[in-house]
């Protein structure tokens, strides 16, 4: 595969939507690409905060890491929770991921998916961190647009709480919380 | 699970996007129940065909079976065939299935799937012909209103050439394959 | 008409909203084929279970009528109570419906229609429950999904328990009026 | 009906597809508010060109009668020619307006609708040839953005050619016919 | 530009979304020409409602601006308010609709744009109440369908009671109000 | 505005399209955070590639300036460039990205956008690249995909083969170019 091949499979990450959010009756809704955006977006902004209050981090691997955190969606798609019972997501992705770097000669990048599946460095914390963020943030804005039927996501609030990066941005979290309940 | 949770599960397959489609730049594709809801009725006059031509079928048989066969998607999803190198779609859409039936009494159905997805019967063999020629009969609409990037589908027709029961229906498919030629 | 012009006309209802949906807001909205998909399925579980409580039921018979009770709307389109005052839609459907069987020489299979269309046989009236039944289920999913302005199709519960098979599916119709009430 | 009542209804033209389109695989079509706005454009353009050159034509009355011409599909939707054999289009739409502008005590602006369908003023051939330029233009447009199979669409033009106002607009006309001839 | 240009640029008023909608989360939200259609019919009725009453008004003229009212977004866009403090959206569109006006020799029309816009004749005052209106109406419905988050709109209410037309519309206005108090 | 507030505001880089395909009749076209995301991870790659082939190039920044380089079309929308001539939008998403940078302390990135923009560093240079590249990218699959009317943007090659980095990646704009060729 040629660097050009790779660019135009990740093209399929803007037409495959976010499936937990279609399989609640959002209609259209956002796409995988759309979601990796923002992760990415919140993860810069994050990475430079910690480092400001101190904390030892690669910022540029953690930018990195969620640019490229779903990619392999562009094979496997955003295959939803219902279907996990069945099917191996997470191997299915690490494979995936493997190949189309590895056909690109960038082998080396496939250890910043297994640090962010396992979250085992901190910079796999804050990406991680910043998923479940970015996913929260949409389940936000789509109450607020009037969308229902969303709880179950919020169940990530529990997640980010335990999250040794709380510490840092609890505030943020317990700020979006407190938006969520004020939509009637 | 209740009969009534099944319709509502089903429902998911209104939502879901068929992925081969909208992996090539269908905006807004046909849903699974689109595509099942047309292999039902083309099976359900291709198995009065058969019969009226003396051949042994049971029709009602493979009316349920094109009503169920993609029943289990709504677990699954349309899983796309760049993610089935990864993913063992076959078995996950078989052990959904019989958690789905047996969960509300209906073990028994679940013989209907592994005769049309092995095509170990005639009734499983008609309905793999109704699926096969749904999906180029879409191809064909997709096309004629002015998509393309579909060539890949038109694969379709060497399967349905080596079905045995292309005996019966040759001249349905070689009648699609002409109104496809002249798609400009 | 061939069975294959049959088929490919059979495609317009996967192109056509269901009106009322669309009419109240609802972006999106279900085609018709979507709607008749489940419309099936819910008629195929619910014969076998009339069977299996004794009740004299042709369960094929059931399924062809739901598979075909809206085919007419390929031409026909899903006019909406809005219309009905102006326009004599049933009897639209049924002259549509035979020209399209009588054209593939299976003007058999209009009794069907009839049967649906005045709940005159066992099998009329279960697919009647059907067809009302699935349009609620969706009611009720569109509402849980956040939309609104969807009161009026619960009327039809009043009809569901007029409908002499409620005696037998009540509790299914029953448990989907609670579900709904839960609906903030 | 109060005049709110009215606006509100009108909403739906906003809401319901032009059908012509949606069958022939154009992916979320105009509306019928759509349509309605650019053919009252049109008009209001043509008919002070007409009287420029000094045609006696009631300009006021030609743009009304454009805003109007299509406002009781919002009871009685785009039913499409597929239907027009069943069902008495024509005279559906025409008490559908009746009602609407009777119930707001403007019974008087009926005689616009039937100007228009029948041809018989000046105006209803100004708006009936606006309405059909207007569809050629967005047949046009679809064909440039890559949709196919709008070829029937074009027999309007023959119409267009026999209306007596093709006299001063036939440019426009063949403008835009040499324009769809460029489209690849 | 020709005549024809005009149309075809019109056509972007189909196409392009009522930004204020889209951003609040609606999804696939109207169009700038079914907003258009609405304000023009809104206007041709009120319009004639004030002559009635007695009061002197070109209703010709009231009915053209509100076609004409949002011609210039064809090439500006509907520029949200979130744009409106960085970039001057109303002398842009000043400027494009002059051009396209002046083209086609039309630019005796460019008053009725700045009538309409610092609100100088009684017709501007009446398309301004119109469009106003319109946007209300259009707030209430989506939020009658589900759709929340839409209260800032709602201050287009004071907006219209200050306007001297709100002395022969309020009670359309109040009646909206009431009706938006409804919504759940 | 707090961290929390941007990454909000950055959300309708997911709803709003982009629209160059909009207005040349592309349906559902992509939001401006699906390019915004395959640009980054273009300059991400070709970045890394920079740097292999012994070029200093500082990778993080890009990569940053990749992801904030259309952050201002959160408040400033895709203002399409028929409006360019009316409206300085390039002044006008300065002034709203310092806004937005500024009230979360982060002026100091603004930087970014400006060597973005004037291409005053290599890591503008390579970002404008990744820019004009994904872009392409995505009107050769529309194009694939059926859609026609996109020639104009294939004018971006040319300021491809004048950017200083044509050197290094001539090689993946020519084939894209011939694949584009390749498009029937």
């Amino acid at each position: 595969m040629s660097l050009l091949e790779l660019f135009l499979e990740a093209g399929s990450l803007k037409k495959l939507p976010r499936t937990g959010w279609l399989l609640r009756g959002v209609i259209n809704p956002e796409s995988i690409a759309d979601h990796s955006f923002r992760t990415a977006l919140i993860a810069l902004f994050l990475a430079d905060e910690l480092r400001a209050k101190g904390i030892e981090i690669d910022t540029e691997k953690a930018i990195r890491m969620a640019i490229l955190h779903d990619l392999a969606e562009a094979r496997i798609t955003d295959v939803p929770l219902t279907a996990q019972k069945y099917l191996d997501k997470g191997k299915g992705e690490r494979e995936a991921l493997m190949e189309m770097l590895s056909s690109i000669g960038r082998g080396d990048l496939l250890s910043l998916f297994d640090e962010y599946e396992n979250e085992t460095s901190i910079e796999g914390k804050l990406v991680k961190f910043a998923d479940r963020m970015e996913m929260l943030i949409q389940a936000y804005e789509y109450e607020k647009a009037g969308f229902r039927n969303l709880d179950e996501f919020w169940g990530a609030v529990e997640k980010l709480r335990e999250n040794e990066l709380y510490e840092y941005f609890g505030d943020l979290i317990e700020d979006l919380v407190r938006l969520k309940r004020k939509v009637k």
